[in-house]
């Protein structure tokens, strides 16, 4: 069975939502970063970069957000959440997750994690003051393109959702309306409904 | 025919090398970031992220170098650039690209472009000089277990080494000795010798 290690309130819930849209068989582990569970020596063995998620498979670990939403949608292809053997539309759908992970996630991370690029306090606030600009350019995109509606790509809901959902869900603690984006408001509430986004949201508060 | 848009010195060489380990049929096209082509009208209605690479396909344009270099591979099967069909695999070689997109690359632009994330130049010099040590981080990672070597994948070249070779190559510029990591540093050598490498580092510069 699949290992599944997520902390709270971070980006692994996107993994997480994918892996109950898929029915896959999985154990959850919740990490607790408020005790710095992922920088211990047990945690760093499963991920020596200390981050999550990270899902242990009969073959080994994958870490990294787009590669285990790739690996669930590969391997339980029932619940086709990508067409991975559409090399163009696959790759679309690899390059949205990929904006995710290298732009927009990394502008909401210079909100509370400046010390990782940085060693002064008055930079930490400068960054975190800039947040709510970035994090509106890149919802802006999303927003006037790359979201088709109602789901990320069209009519298929793919790998792409629990993504960008995961992050919309950052945009008021990054002191942006949601409300400014009435797509990803609309995609938003749409992922809410969703008995597997239920599922996920709730093993991970109890 | 593709049209493959890069800038000189960017991360769009690792798909310029691996169009050319495909022998793909493409055109390439460079946009000047010294006069800011980028930002401009044209190159916006291209990539409205402003950035470098993007692929023009008779589909439609992919960008994001994980998901430009793993269309590569799918696309032209007989290269032998990723195993697209094996889940496990392919998502280790995703994981591992990702690493670099949301990591290392973020970790080095800190050098020159900290105006993405921050406003004062007291932030920007600050972020600067934290450079060489969250550089010298990831490539301590990637010594001590990311690279199996000789390739990212051990015996298997794939899309994740003109990848690693694009990113090794900025160590110099960001004050770190690539001889600290000898394995990386084997990697460098290879690579340097491979034809299709040195096809596409004649074509960026001439």
């Amino acid at each position: 069975m699949l290992k599944f290690y997520y902390a709270r309130n971070s980006c692994a819930l996107a993994s997480h939502i994918a892996l109950e849209e898929a029915a896959a068989p999985y154990e959850a582990i919740r990490i607790d970063f408020a005790s710095a569970e992922q920088r211990g020596p047990d945690y760093l063995k499963i991920n020596p970069k200390g981050r999550v998620p990270s899902l242990q498979t009969e073959r080994g670990i994958l870490t990294e957000t787009p590669a285990i939403l790739a690996f669930v949608a590969q391997s339980f292809p029932a619940a086709k959440l990508a067409p991975v053997d559409d090399p163009f539309t696959f790759g679309r759908i690899q390059a949205f997750n990929s904006y995710l992970c290298s732009t927009v996630h990394v502008a909401h991370a210079h909100g509370g994690r400046g010390y990782r690029w940085a060693d002064e306090e008055t930079s930490f606030a400068d960054m975190k003051r800039k947040v709510p600009q970035t994090m509106r350019e890149c919802f802006t995109l999303i927003e006037n393109g790359m979201l088709e509606g109602p789901w990320v790509c069209g009519d298929a809901y793919t790998i792409c959702d629990p993504y960008l959902f995961t992050i919309s869900g950052w945009l008021a603690r990054d002191q942006v309306d949601i409300a400014e984006f009435p797509k990803v408001n609309a995609h938003a509430e749409a992922m809410n409904k969703r008995p597997a986004v239920q599922r996920a949201l709730q093993a991970q508060q109890t």
